[in-house]
């Protein structure tokens, strides 16, 4: 039977979801308790990857298994096993056609930029800090140019992972910049997001913000897909995965 | 001349404010970094002591120094030598009959509740963790016995200061319940607080709320002045100092 569940993690501590050499990873962590519960190596397969240091308010996956679960003492069992900086929400069963990457219907991620001179000890390892000034009006102008279906190459670091293959168009569907008590949240909504390419949207409209980039440069940026045009990748710790819909 | 400081602190690595044997204090480490600074061992005086585990959003603490500062410059400093778990939010000159203690009118804290069955590991270091059902409406009920004059010897552990001495009678203005996205924040406003005084109230106010004592005991435990009546403390690491005023 095919099962999925939902995970929060923080992810200051591991080299992000998948598992690589040297490093842990959160899948590496859930797979093990799987593993000790089940009695059986049993592979997850996550709605995608997140980076080193990004965190996830609900990250989505799926496993199958010939045991009959109980579902709610599993995932108790499944939480006492975890380090406490991963937790599974909900688990439940799921049809046999689900699949946590290819049926992701739309994704919400959110990047925290911490705005005040000093940091705030709560926010360090969940916002970006940036103790100058920059234009909120000038990063709410360019987001909008964002908005829309578009060849995100320009936008994203595919090349590094060797799929330069796949399709670089996605639709945005929502970039809003909303106050919070001390900085801006930025909210991206859109059916998939390619390679780094939320961090490298961040980092240009950064650039627009600090008045090194002009507005009008961005659609010149799309039309070039180049990477080397757009901002760097803001820093991983002010990401969030906060929903995958199907 | 004299000088005061903002300072905001994550707690989870202390044993508090004040300098112990054995466990590194919040207190040792802004006078490690003055005692840099300055040249010369220079102690603080802050606004109260906070327990192992306990955060501050805005702590305010004093000190004396032959030195003319250049206030922005030091304040930077202070902050490139500490670590990223203490910051110095704000420093300014203070007159000379200021003290960081004495001079306190008011303070308020915070206690966060998390009432959720799984853990948010964001909120794990910072909100008390409630996984089963309490009711809301009796905490409300129970929080308004808490209001205005009263000896609070059956609330607090002043016995283990060994300072039985001191006044125990304090005013509580405000004690409001707050809805939070995963739970309740209790916010306390008052002259001023007795050792433990805050979490005892939260540890007597979660009896309540699960039903387990009921509220029209709260007048006959402030009659006693007998801490052992009262609920345990809740623990130190759902706490925030939140601010001073002078």
């Amino acid at each position: 039977m095919k099962w999925k569940m939902g995970i929060a993690y923080q992810g200051t501590r591991y080299g992000g979801w998948q598992i690589q050499k040297n490093t842990r990873a959160i899948q590496e962590e859930i797979e093990n308790s799987l593993d000790i519960l089940l009695k059986k190596k049993t592979p997850i397969v996550g709605s995608g990857r997140t980076d080193a240091g990004v965190h996830a308010r609900e990250q989505v996956a799926h496993f199958t298994t010939e045991e009959t679960l109980d579902l709610y003492r599993f995932q108790y069992a499944m939480n006492a096993l975890l380090p406490k900086d991963i937790r599974i929400l909900w688990m439940e069963e799921a049809l046999e056609d689900f699949h946590a990457r290819f049926s992701a219907k739309k994704k919400i991620y959110h990047y925290h930029l911490h705005l005040h001179p000093v940091i705030n000890p709560f926010q360090r390892e969940y916002a970006y800090h940036l103790p100058y000034p920059i234009s909120k009006a000038l990063i709410r102008d360019a987001a909008s140019y964002f908005l829309g279906t578009h060849d995100f190459t320009a936008f994203s670091n595919q090349a590094d992972r060797g799929s330069c293959s796949r399709d670089p168009v996605r639709t945005l569907y929502r970039l809003d910049v909303v106050e919070e008590p001390e900085g801006i949240r930025l909210e991206f909504e859109g059916d998939g997001f390619l390679y780094k390419m939320v961090r490298t949207i961040v980092g240009t409209l950064l650039e627009v913000g600090k008045g090194k980039l002009k507005v009008d440069q961005i659609p010149v940026i799309f039309e070039s897909r180049n990477r080397s045009l757009a901002g760097n990748a803001a820093p991983p710790h002010g990401l969030f995965l906060v929903k995958v819909f199907y």
